[in-house]
């Protein structure tokens, strides 16, 4: 946790009313920081519906493949997060550690283990004794309140310089349900201190298996399509509960992701994990820009996006958003190395509302002055059209500063 | 040009000898530069066998378009090279500006177009007045001599803190030959300033049909196996010429890359490309630290390299390297986020002779201070093996510091 917080921190820190269904604690388990909380339990008072997507590192953290064993049971009743040791690459001891975190929070909950997930970010390759705090989690669970979003989204951050959390209001067949959301990142991945994870919960009362294709939808544009360094951390989880509490208020029960009764809550669950991924861009390892780059006329939409994340995590780029130039000759380059097809001689660059670029060359127009304007501001949107097709696609970015340099690279000076 | 030179730099500047049949000559013409060379004439006094590889983007500058058109002629004449202005991204004046050279060097020279080749380094998107300093190039005909291998190194740097300059000697059918080649780069590249551009020349005998699959070969251990920065020129282009003037001393003709007279010539321009890639690695912009990584043990080769790369462009890993942190737990990060076949749980990383991690998790000897020690170094080797296969690939990469953003975010504040 750094004391500074991010100069592209949201102004103020929204609180989060309840969810029904859910309640949460958290505690200071000393696993590595002192004098902060870094133990989450949710408790979820039924069995409640659950989706989820991992990372597709192939050296998934421990946490990450028991997720992926427990998620087609499609039920939740609790959720455990800890900050400090990600217990990944620990082997056989890391499997045994989500075992006995599993087992402890099922008895505390009374639930059966398969109805637990776990998340763990932090320190990699460090064994995790989760017998050193497990046992906290049965008070946890006797403590846990409906009022402790802010709280748990605390006890979650590792480099984050400020808690991230979301809600919205949504109506389903005319009732109201509410979603709420935290999550935690800094580095899109710094897997010795970082990680991306996102917790997402409604009242609302979805199957699992619509909820699913609805997460799944959902990250697409979200939380798949931001960057801060271009490294995919062995932990990253972001996973969705449906309490199903609405009920009592007259929610129907929905149990096909494309019920057109699920239209509105699509629209704010899309809408809520897009404010949670660009809290985190907001919060990328030392940026002092955030970076909205579009990409169109590309071949496809994948093509589109692939050659948005070129030049998203193109250093070069990043560099020189951060020293304010409007360098779109990177842009070029970016747009060149991707792979994908793009029309050199039609291509057009904007930044801002500046195009820069037109049919594969300086714009006749294009003012040095005007574009540097453009570049001194905290938000710089860049636009390319590769002149090839339809496909479009947006991600967000952050710029690459001495200051990431410093987090990531100081530790013994 | 920057003032200070690399700390990795070579303790001194080999001086190349004449290689028979080709003079050079260069001259400070003013294209972005004050006080310096920028423009650089190769000509050699026969036709000459070609053979080239070029850089792999979509949006590549006038001059490769150039070179790959008259590749297939197999013949060359001239070489012109610039700093200061890559022709790059300048459409249909910049195809006339590389014909605008190519015919002056022709007449200056006494040959056909279709026997020059052309590269520019520098500045992108602005565009070129060939106009401008091709008068220069009959004067520099005459003025070419076979002793100026340094000065050719110096007119092509752009960002580089020193001229990359190497020379072997092989021996073909018991005739001895000479290799010189020159390189530029620091950014594996940084467009608005840098590319990575290297020229080869022979005396021996060869066709270009085998010259070019010797160079194809080539440079897939050495140019292709470098990065600083994961950023792809624009304008890369690695060409290798072979005069023939050897025969005179006896030089057998070879026309076929797999001849056995070749073995020995092979090993030695293979060493030569290797020598000039490191140079480049070595001069990485900000680089403090060269790194060496090897990966074994993998489905195949090529996914080995792929691996390799994720590693060597992590910017998570090359900032622990600049911190001297042997933070191991990033390089399983980047095996993990390749996307290649890896075992998680036989996963082995050697930082120097030091193993840090073994069957997935830490090793049980490990000792921080051990590892600690290898970081100090200014050349890290790191070895990981993955457990699967018996692929194997090395490539060599630099660290990320602070001067690699101050180099290019070149701040306006």
């Amino acid at each position: 946790m750094s004391e500074k917080v991010s100069p592209l921190a949201p102004d103020h820190i929204a609180e989060l009313p309840p969810v029904d269904g859910v309640r949460i604690a958290t505690a200071a388990a000393g696993i590595k920081y002192a004098d902060r909380t870094d133990l989450m339990l949710m408790v979820f008072e039924a069995p409640t519906a659950v989706a989820g997507v991992f990372t597709r590192s192939l050296c998934a953290s421990a946490p990450v493949d028991f997720c992926r064993s427990n998620l087609p049971g499609g039920v939740a009743r609790a959720l455990v997060v800890n900050s400090g040791n990600a217990n990944a690459f620990t082997g056989k001891k890391g499997s045994e550690a989500a075992r006995i975190t599993a087992e402890t929070a099922s008895r505390a909950v009374g639930c059966e283990a398969g109805q637990v997930f776990l998340a763990s970010t932090g320190v990699i390759g460090e064994p995790m004794d989760a017998a050193a705090f497990s046992d906290k989690l049965a008070a946890l669970a006797d403590q846990a309140d409906a009022d402790r979003w802010t709280d748990a989204a605390r006890a979650i951050m590792t480099t984050d310089t400020y808690p991230k959390v979301a809600t919205r209001m949504a109506t389903i067949g005319g009732a109201q349900v509410r979603i709420n959301g935290i999550a935690k990142g800094a580095g899109m991945i710094a897997p010795d201190m970082a990680t991306m994870l996102s917790f997402v919960v409604t009242d609302a009362d979805i199957g699992s298996a619509a909820l699913q294709a609805l997460l799944s939808e959902g990250v697409e544009g979200t939380f798949n399509a931001i960057t801060v360094d271009s490294d995919t951390s062995t932990s990253d989880t972001v996973m969705l509960f449906a309490t199903g509490a609405a009920a009592a208020n007259g929610a129907p029960r929905v149990t096909d992701a494309t019920d057109p009764a699920l239209a509105d809550f699509r629209s704010a669950l899309f809408d809520l994990l897009k404010d949670l991924a660009h809290q985190i861009v907001r919060d990328g390892e030392g940026a002092r820009k955030m970076v909205e780059i579009t990409v169109r006329g590309a071949a496809s939409a994948g093509a589109a996006k692939t050659i948005a994340f070129s030049i998203a995590n193109s250093p070069l780029v990043k560099t020189a958003v951060a020293g304010e130039d409007a360098n779109w000759g990177r842009v070029v380059m970016a747009v060149g190395k991707a792979g994908q097809e793009a029309h050199r001689d039609r291509l057009q660059i904007w930044f801002g509302d500046i195009r820069v670029a037109v049919d594969g060359e300086r714009d006749p127009d294009y003012s040095e002055d005007a574009a540097a304007a453009v570049m001194k501001r905290d938000k710089i949107d860049i636009c390319v059209d590769v002149g090839v097709g339809d496909g479009e696609a947006t991600v967000w970015t952050c710029d690459l500063t001495k200051d990431y340099v410093a987090i990531n690279g100081d530790y013994r000076s």
